[in-house]
């Protein structure tokens, strides 16, 4: 059925992550898998750069179409196969509306993790500032804190009460935090809003492997 | 017929141009527009943050309904309006991944922008790098660079043949770009996609009016 369709993705990145619930909810199965690995640099290979010319993952193709830009290949997918599978678009238009906001918050909220956890990752050794650890810990609580709010009025999704493409997009940059060990009872909403989604079986059978055979970290613990 | 429609904005900001223009593409003229100053904080004031409590512009609703990310309300509209005014996501299957895929690469493109244009309004002062405001502008040139192939072999419009909301949402980045200087002799490409779209009357409408008054910068003219 979705034979046509290739992916390659690195497993734990929530851009690589999306694109495969979107596939699951839209029942596209069987699609041409290839995981590669970050740590050795396999993104970078030309199997990937062919496709994905920055060299990223995920890289996506249906048929000839290539599409690597998560959110678009989410959007896409749900364009193209409307009537199959899961309807990911609420017809509620206040529902839609919510559904945009917080896909698109989603960007943030990733900005402010990948800024805090990975500051080494992206600055440079005689860069670095004590001050700006501090600051992006605290924007990053901020932001997280807002989410938590979020979920206060709302629920169980995202949007309200259909599953939509705000989860398909937003569960993996949740469901992150949590791997980084933010504490549930310090975000009751956020923890409650993980563990429903994370049975779903779109999510199940695309959890990370990696995930599943090691321990969490504690980075975000004390948030 | 778009009294219900009520739009806060700062001049020259992409988020909120890009909005205005979809607007306009899908005929909805005569919504309630405030401009507000971002030199002068406005985007902090109370019936902003009532609306978008991050107190960023654009602020946006539509009836109850509040959207403030520029991307969702864009795709917002087009769907609530599909068939009013022009269409705006291309029926052809991979005309319509091109226009994903190039919209949310403008994000990228965006955000290499602003970390090199207000290194210094992003960063402490005590934080500044030399060797940092050099990567950031290598890093913006590569990117203009590779949104200079893009066109070589589509065109006019981002997408290809069409206009659609990857121009509805990247002129505005393409144009700041020419506002800070960019030299039209370097990138010969983007200066004749700046040219041809700049003169669309939803732009032409929509052009932010200080621009209108003011000298541009050179920030990029030897970039």
């Amino acid at each position: 059925m979705a034979k046509d369709i290739t992916l390659m993705w690195g497993a734990g990145s929530p851009p690589c992550w999306r694109v495969m619930i979107a596939l699951e909810e839209k029942n596209l199965q069987g699609y041409k898998s290839k995981q590669l690995s970050f740590e050795k640099g396999e993104h970078k290979l030309k199997e990937v750069t062919d496709i994905n010319p920055r060299g990223q993952l995920p890289a996506f193709k249906h048929g000839n179409i290539v599409l690597n830009e998560s959110y678009g290949a989410c959007l896409y997918l749900e364009d193209q196969f409307k009537s199959q599978g899961n309807k990911l678009i609420p017809d509620n238009k206040a529902e839609s509306a919510l559904m945009y906001q917080r896909m698109f918050e989603g960007l943030t909220l990733f900005q402010k993790i990948a800024q805090s956890l990975f500051y080494t990752r992206f600055v440079p050794e005689n860069e670095r500032h004590d001050s700006a650890v501090k600051r992006n810990r605290d924007d990053l609580k901020t932001e997280v804190k807002l989410w938590e709010g979020y979920l206060q009025g709302t629920g169980p999704y995202l949007a309200g009460k259909n599953f939509s493409l705000a989860d398909v997009i937003v569960f993996p940059v949740i469901a992150f935090l949590f791997r980084f060990g933010l504490n549930e009872e310090h975000y009751p909403k956020l923890a409650a809003y993980h563990n429903t989604v994370k049975d779903r079986p779109s999510i199940k059978n695309t959890w990370p492997p990696n995930w599943k055979d090691t321990p969490g970290q504690d980075a975000l613990k004390d948030l």
